[in-house]
């Protein structure tokens, strides 16, 4: 089958829900033998995520109660990209907010699409590797402990299922294959 | 802050929408400081993944249209549980169904959760490294290219970008991590 061929054409949208954080859309659509299906869908604005690491290879999280898991989740410092805002500013917004860490400079770790089947979230993943500490500010209603784990070891945390956080999961394991890439290419180039 | 501090609390629930896979709903919480806030939760049943490799270091994947982009996206092959389903049944039907293999056994490769600010989605990965190519049997209404790509590569095409779902990308690079670390310890005890 040709890739254009799988393709589903809308033939109506009904708008479910209209919030503050999501929308909520309910499609009718053309599937590509000519049926039709239902297609129910979680529009997002997007989010950051930063993986902010010290000259120590600290990485540093954050504690949040998590409202849908009605329990605390270890995570990178996250958030909404808000109206107009780009995502680079807003993952430098997000980290000295939560975590009061400044960035000098941030290298994009990618993006990943959070659940592609109901919702067009897309968080846009950042690498900090230079930071300063200043003071943490977070939004009116926002609790969170900030707490730095070795990477080697929150990569363990990770293998051993400690940490399930989707983006938390793709920005270290990605970091950390990217910093050891990097580490073996410079091995590499020493011995040369 | 004490981590039971954090806790919200749930003062009322409205449903939002009760759809075929996903329901929303609108609850009013109290937070740590007492003033209340709205959380906005979409219940997903939860879904399974399968990173499948053969003998030669091959993953399958699968092209599929993905309705919330309007493109076709690289994934692994992937569903939801069905009701009453243990997450291992589910996913050897789905690998079967999507793909036409036959995994006679499976390790886990933990749980991701998939967007934690607002859904409680929870993905179970699984890795079958011994796998046998029957007949894919697709669901109506599901259109689906099998693809397969050498571990080695498919990891590049992550750290590239060009992979971006988020089971897919955790699913892959948790996968690459714990084989290499089982290479690494071969290694050892052979020299030993």
């Amino acid at each position: 089958m040709n890739l254009d061929e799988m393709k589903e054409t809308t033939l109506s949208s009904e708008s479910i829900y209209d919030g503050a954080i999501i929308n909520v859309e309910k499609d009718t659509v053309r599937l590509p033998d000519g049926n039709t299906s239902i297609r129910e869908v979680v529009r997002h604005p997007g989010g950051v995520s930063v993986c902010a690491i010290d000259h120590d290879l600290n990485v540093y999280f954050v504690r949040q109660f998590r409202y849908p898991f009605g329990t605390v989740l270890l995570e990178l410092p996250a958030g909404k990209i808000d109206p107009e805002e780009n995502p680079y500013d807003a993952a430098l917004r997000e980290l000295k907010e939560e975590t009061g860490l400044v960035a000098t400079d941030m290298i994009s770790l990618g993006q990943i699409y959070s659940s592609v089947g109901f919702c067009d979230e897309v968080i846009h993943m950042y690498m900090a590797v230079s930071v300063e500490q200043r003071e943490q500010c977070l939004d009116a209603g926002e609790f969170v402990k900030v707490e730095k784990i070795p990477i080697a070891e929150a990569v363990q945390m990770v293998i051993r299922g400690e940490i399930t956080d989707a983006k938390t999961v793709a920005s270290l394991l990605k970091a950390y294959i990217i910093l050891d890439q990097l580490q073996q290419q410079y091995e590499e180039q020493a011995q040369v």
